[in-house]
């Protein structure tokens, strides 16, 4: 496949990102014997919207209170649930971005209790932080926050009682990485002919929810906006028949990305008008994928991670297609606002 | 002013609107006496945009527990921290939407206390929940909504303990209606101005942060998209600098939404990036508008509707200039998805 080595990912993903698995429960468990009051999953675009899943599998499987947060909004407003009771997650791939390392600073400051998940460690959110994961380096680093992430929600969900296959579910875990290059490598040829097609169009309408409403979120504007410059909405399926709807015409891009998850029949929803109207409709479903090692009941939890691998073969081949390189930034980094 | 009646709107938002005060205040003393776990905002669209001003004050002035949730999705998802404990609050123009009306109904299954705002007594909504506060009638029914909504928020809070210059905020807003329609008339020559200049504009990006979130996102999807059929992109300010940015070239037009809460420093650093680079920036700053009879403290909590008066100006000029009638609709309540 283009722009991605199997062996790279499988080492990254898999075994160096499993090996962390005990240090994450270590941690986990030492908070939750400590007992504390409720967590804060805080970031900053790409990051934020990677928390997003995170906050959506709290809520719909545990009463533990959480809050997901934009660090420079947290920075700047008094919320008076973060406490000194409170657990405070960040992630920052180079642990450099400002607001993020300003909020956990902030954080540490009320007396939280802070873990940061980092591509390399000794960088500004490593060390302000209590407790640092890190994924040892920048490739790939997201794809092993996802399951960092998904480490750390079931084990506190786990402690909390609420979640008592956590061992099944860890231990599957470990072959999802397989999983998703399977997937990615039965995508592949639609990824490109998309990129094809699509190579002039200049706007993009994204829809998902539940778990997935972070990835649209993100691809919309970490991936089109940002390394792609094109315009894109993202829109939750559950509010596009408030507004959105009435843009689309029978040439609108609408992408659609499908879970496995209780909001299923709202992406649905959204698929069955938009193929009234469009002739440009797009449908990215985990459902079509095996994952083999992964039971039934685990399959919407690792939705997450197969969406985000399936995405990222979509951006290769716009980035191809396009002549346009996914690093180029035209202001970000480059001058002061 | 076009389509807009100074004193038919007086006699809503002023004399109408708060002759509801005693029974608003009557209702949630009753709540707050019994007692509650958490509070709940719930709507779809226009109306859960509605909701998000609220949240944000309960939680950046309240220590109470309180969640914002679309409606379709609360359906579906078995969120846990919805028990009989909780108090939902709901809104609907029509008291017939149809989700808003379900997840009234659920909630109310749930044994939640239920409290819906609606326009026309007798409408589904106002039947299915325990309290039910109208306005009467349908036009200026959101400013309304505004209004109550500042009185069900500030009045949970007081009884909590947290914000003892209700009395004195309750009675100040009754002087908001004629402050409204003052910054209209300030106002309405750019508004006219805008519209004529971008009556045939294709994309704007709407950016806004803190209690002006809600209305940022609302006046993308819900005007924009819903009433205009141009194409939008709401964007957190706080968020802006981690994608959207890179789309704005010279002739980009930006809308931002400037408040007087504690957010603003958020929408500004938007407005240093974004006079650099386009020319069609367009600045809606609640702070030019003076707002006779409103307290320095209280100037951040009513930018809400400020801001929302001032944007119908928009509306209605656009409205006109691009000859599109904010009633049409092509797909909503006109066919079955």
């Amino acid at each position: 496949m283009l722009k991605f080595d199997a062996n790279s990912f499988l080492q990254a993903v898999g075994k160096e990102a499993f090996s962390k698995r005990e240090e994450i429960e270590n941690v986990v468990d030492a908070i939750s014997q400590k007992g504390f009051k409720n967590i804060f999953l805080i970031g900053s675009g790409g990051t934020i919207a990677m928390m997003y899943p995170y906050e959506y599998i709290f809520k719909s499987t545990s009463s533990l209170e959480v809050h997901a947060e934009i660090a420079a909004e947290l920075l700047v407003v008094n919320n008076r649930h973060l406490t000194k009771d409170s657990v405070c997650i960040f992630a920052s791939v180079t642990g450099t971005t400002k607001e993020t390392v300003a909020a956990a600073e902030f954080c540490k400051e009320k007396g939280a209790t802070t873990i940061g998940l980092v591509a390399i460690p000794d960088t500004p959110l490593a060390k302000a932080v209590d407790y640092c994961i890190s994924t040892g380096k920048e490739k790939h680093s997201f794809d092993t926050f996802f399951i960092h992430l998904q480490l750390l929600t079931f084990r506190f969900i786990h402690n909390h009682d609420e979640f008592p296959q956590y061992e099944k579910f860890a231990n599957e875990l470990a072959s999802l990485p397989e999983g998703m290059v399977q997937a990615m490598e039965e995508f592949d040829s639609r990824a490109e002919q998309f990129a094809i097609k699509h190579k002039d169009t200049g706007y993009h309408m994204l829809v998902g929810a539940g778990n997935l409403w972070g990835n649209t979120y993100s691809y919309a504007m970490c991936i089109l906006e940002e390394m792609q410059w094109i315009k894109s909405k993202s829109i939750h399926a559950a509010e596009f028949f408030h507004g959105t709807l009435e843009i689309v015409e029978e040439d609108t891009s609408v992408i659609i990305f499908k879970g496995e998850d209780e909001t299923r029949p709202l992406a649905e929803r959204v698929e069955r008008f938009a193929s009234k109207i469009t002739k440009e409709l797009f449908i990215l479903d985990t459902k079509d994928y095996k994952i083999a090692g992964i039971s039934e009941e685990f399959r919407k939890y690792v939705a997450i991670n197969v969406n985000w691998a399936l995405t990222s073969r979509l951006s290769v081949y716009l980035e191809r297609e396009r002549d346009h390189s996914l690093d180029i930034r035209r202001y970000y980094r480059k001058m002061d606002y």
